[in-house]
């Protein structure tokens, strides 16, 4: 995350990821004041064994687009919500809309969660387990919707 | 993609698979004219053995959240600027706003070579002959570059 | 409705039609996290003998325009400014824009008692009943207004 | 329709009437040059046999609304993307944001074949054949995305 | 105005009229719940001595647009962001984007007190002694900021 | 007007006054470029005899706010897309967004017509020869409307 | 900076001129509200031996283009989220969007402080000591984010 | 700038320069393409000399947030509305919206005219010379619209 007040939101993805049992690293890496930081972290961590980066940032978010500039890994973007930003709208199109060869996986507006669940579906593409535990968190969705629709009838 | 119409910004992201070697299936599947077929594509996708499934779809652009809804692999998301479309607002917001739980991996607007170089990535990050290809691919986008700003200086 | 969160404002929608004396039936189907209930609801609910149906839902908002695609019945679509929306832009915009040959009959932005109202002016265009209903309803509009500009006066 | 510029676009909700059979009127009502012709025909409509009101007009779009002010019909709106509108914005809003106990059925921005094939709907909730029709009219949409996913893969 | 819940903001309209000793009439008249009256309003207010409107709304807001269909007089258009506005950009643009030949006088979101100082410059125009009430209060304007400089200043 | 360049667009506020035969005066006065003459201008104009000012401008439009804080007088501002402009949206909310104190009537973009109209109406406010005038200019409106309609009905 | 209700944003920019140590003067001045100041000060601010001049406003906010029009100074703009914008698009685009000939050095909505430290780069561009500072100023904020991230990994 | 395809609008900051007879250097630096080259240029440009750095790219720019990231020089942001922006808005969010202690001096959407004339006012802060230079300029600015408004008259 590009500072230490996009934890709240990012938060989120360490939570879903530690539920799928999955191996993070979390880290702060600002585009804008630690751009040596942000050098050495993309263009290495691809050789230190990561196979998918989350990125979150707000207000002209760099973080994603630079990092995916640097590391042929998969890049997954969170625009954050930040206290500076115009109601999400340049987090959002400052992640989104990268240039032709540069890509960012980016998802909703302070969609951390879905980062999390991204990332471990990215590793799921490959690895039987993973994408087991997917179907599985995906039927526990429906279950919770089933259940409230239930309560709904009752009154 | 959701029509026919959205061919021409969909062939680059086949182009550039084909490029990087890739198998893939193109295919028409209108998440509003044909959600029977929808519905099998997105619930089966990983039994066949695809591993990733690239969406792209414009105006109230519901295929890539519906497939993301019924399959467990990872969804990249193509914001179409159709004709139909206000100026792409559309597209990318029905795409890339998705609740908590059911990701799906946004790309910019008419973006569909990064889906493709997205795809990639994401079966490279546990596939090193991708990885490699991905990485002689930026090296390559670096040179043009280069070469550009060489031209520029030459007048 | 789509989640269990909407319902305080699809409370006006079941209100209002309750005020009419129409026969309703309150579901949570969830486009995202139940695709086979929604299937199931979209396909047969003309065959119950439903005559319109009333769909809520925030954020990349695909319950309505689902529907739609799979029930030849007319859908009202309420565009909910839930928490993750982006001041309710993608609610509006996922709803809205729906392609040529699947109507989505939008209301305002948590607009949920005009969709009832509208669901009763469905059935009043073939029902001389509820037409009458609805013309004692408007003149109770105007009567309250009345009401509010004799008591300014008052001032 | 609220001027005569407006018919490029309106045209398509006539013809689809036409293609279901249904018997239509068209006229031109501007509800800010001709303000008492369309006070006559939005109170005198539904006494006139008329079931469903399709109303399309841009930029500050007042037609639809003014015509829902004034029947107890349900009102389809078009906006129409026209020369004095900004990309539609205008159109949209004036269009949907109705205040409670008014409602409007919008459509897509230009989306008047959808108001057409909704004017069926509405009608067809209560007339078997007419519900047919819709159902027939569906199976034809999808007809033709299989048709043309099939031409695809022939390449 | 359109509703008594438009008053809070209207209120500012009529204080700085009744500041300049200028005849006012304050009434509720709702587009869209009491369109006869609106009507009357409209088409008769210049018979009766009226010389300005200001006419003030929210969400898909008519009454200003309309009053201007039916009157020739000059009509001020208060965009009021209301409860079921979107950020009140369906009130600026329902009331600002008016069709040729029927303009409104439209001034900022919420922003009454200008309309009432408007509607004092219109009859300022052919009144000399409110054109003087307008140079003294535009001179009171500069005064009060010429104070707080200079209390800025003491620091 | 700001700029030469927007006389395409203001050249409809001149014809309309030279139709109602109301005496005008064309000049070109730049906030950015000719502050002095914009001062002069703006701070004389009532002294002249001028009763009302029509300002167009694009971009970050500030010569109607400009006028409005130096004259008495009513002025109105034509939002003008220019070439630099973002879609008219900075052109419309650098003229509509005045603060309290110093209003400025706004028409809709590129509503030059609409501004030439609503001078008219400003001094038909307090002279009934000109009044008349838009009473008979608004008939003239409805009777093109009307053969419109008749023309569409004779199809 | 445009309103005394401007200071509490405006503040981050005398704060972090005092900390770099350059001198500074402080006024309000009123594009609307004190033309005949705006105009002596933009005249004349060069020849009294000021360098750089940052004006924030909110709303239409005309003084950063105004001063522009008036200097030969680098301006720079702080657009402020005044109570009456809506949501800082106004006070943005009227600052941003400078027509050709007249820039104004825009920063982030609010962005005060960054206001400040970019009129202290622009003196540091031919003052060693002052560029010193920025460079130290810049280690400082770096050194901020390792020490969260730090603190970060002891969790 | 950011891409050879950013030139047509680029090459308005260079001739402006060329004519205010200001040195300067022309280069390609890609934020996404050419990292390192970015990382070295950013570094190290005010050890070569360089008093001001003007950088132009379209899309989720993040190439001016970059330098001024690594550069303690102003940075002058050019938003470009290249053939991926979504109307220019991604451009103007992602160079304005820079976080806390690293400005970006933004100009107009394809401001590069601005830009130019921007960066010579910030040398001419310190240098007489090029002050006078730019007063020459306005003075001509004037001066051309002095001449526009008096061949306006003649007709």
């Amino acid at each position: 995350m590009g500072s230490k007040s996009d934890l709240p939101v990012m938060q989120d993805a360490i939570d879903i990821l530690v539920e799928f049992g999955i191996e993070i690293e979390v880290d702060i890496v600002s585009a804008h004041r630690t751009p040596e930081k942000l050098f050495d972290y993309g263009k290495y961590a691809h050789t230190r064994g990561i196979q998918v980066i989350i990125a979150g940032a707000g207000g002209a978010a760099h973080l994603p687009g630079m990092v995916a500039s640097l590391s042929p890994l998969p890049i997954i973007g969170v625009p954050v919500k930040s206290s500076n930003s115009i109601d999400g709208w340049d987090s959002v199109l400052s992640i989104l809309q990268m240039p032709g060869g540069v890509p960012v996986a980016t998802v909703a507006l302070n969609g951390a969660k879905n980062a999390g669940i991204l990332a471990a579906q990215i590793l799921g593409s490959s690895d039987a387990d993973i994408l087991d535990k997917i179907i599985t968190y995906k039927a526990g969705l429906k279950a919770k919707v089933i259940d409230s629709a239930n309560e709904l009838k009752k009154f």
